[in-house]
């Protein structure tokens, strides 16, 4: 089993948080679809753009994806994002831990599928490449 | 058991979509947030911020989210959602099922808490007051 | 000199507002963006995505804006945003007017450029077509 | 006249850039909003947060902006941003330059006012205290 893990610090931002003084919750995930564009980009040593390059495809999006909201975070805040993947063959699963000072505030988990596009440009679901596979192995 | 249901139209924005050419899924958490505002809005009359007014409460964060993407949307599609709440004593579940021209293309779940302001200003969960869920009940 | 008006409502929504207690004001250039799209989507009868299939382009990447925000709106108002096209060559400019209930609240002009795809993928200016420039005069 | 100017790196991520592959131009927008407050953050010592505690305001919402796009940016570009403010009564002016790699590639000017609420709770402007004004001149 391929397993590769990632940690990463982001801020919350004024413009992230809501009336209510809090993080507006759409915001997290934002923040963990660039902490699993990160994981690529640390194993692979590409930007998501040059990934999309040199590799022929098209993205990974979300098949599904569960959170829990534990303890909310506001603007000022500097948390730490652990994310982690999983690899299966044509999909990859990815959990992240939000956590501020050490204390758990949201655990989010997601599947994602490998796309690329056919010669009609429609997305459909491929294997991970051997490549890509081999980069998160080292 | 009080439940309540509510369908509204919404446009998918160039905005909202990502360089693979559909919505960036973070957007669909937009949509769903609003649509539950809506129900609210729809039961009671009042726009969340004359509840705010009103009623004394400090908003309803989630707890959890879940959501299952089946199908990707794109700028120019409108989109139809559908949103059922139960009400628990001092939470409540809705359903969201996001679909266009008639194919179920999202399906979200989450469970979210009334909450109210303390005499230190700390955000903590409070039951649903009985004027809300008579609202919903009619 | 060809012009092309639009009206449309807008609703501002709890997480388009910031801890404030207003709307954050890059919303509201995603608001503009969306009555932008929508005046060439009354004009032509396509939406933005069949536009890009039909007519070869690859979007109206603005080259400059400027906004004054005369009075903050907030979550459950609901706008009127009027937007004014006046085309040139290869650009065109557009005004918007935000306002409540007749108040105006955000007046905001945008100058954009027509963009294709040279051989290589590289976004490059160009005339405004002739069959874009006639739908915008009927 | 006091100034005060702070360079940060900033991270376009793919959730930023629409179909055509480079940023929205309203994610412009939210980066120089977060300048912004870095620029007082670093001059104060203190994260928005705090100094919405400490200083008895409400924020410093914007009443102009301008903003020439002059480069397109893309997904797993890091820009720098160089901010500089200078005072006036009871508003300041900031200008921003985003620039990738050394080419300047967004300028932006904003003029925002200090506001506060009054006993109703309503915004509005009030001199810039002479407290916040000696940080910058540090």
């Amino acid at each position: 089993m391929t397993t590769f893990s990632n940690t990463r610090k982001a801020r919350i931002e004024w413009g992230d948080c809501d009336p209510a003084g809090i993080i507006f919750y759409p915001r997290y995930f934002e923040i963990f679809d660039a902490s699993t564009a990160l994981l690529f980009e640390r194993a692979t040593g590409l930007t998501k753009y040059q990934q999309l390059k040199a590799l022929n495809f098209a993205g990974y999006p979300l098949v599904r994806t569960q959170a829990r909201f534990i303890r909310p975070t506001r603007f000022g805040d500097d948390v730490t994002v652990e994310s982690k993947i999983t690899f299966g063959r044509a999909s990859f699963e990815i959990e992240h831990k939000l956590s501020l000072d050490g204390t758990l505030c949201v655990e989010c988990s997601e599947k994602r599928v490998w796309v690329v596009r056919d010669a009609q440009g429609v997305l459909k679901s491929a294997p991970v490449p051997e490549e890509v596979l081999t980069k998160f192995r080292r």
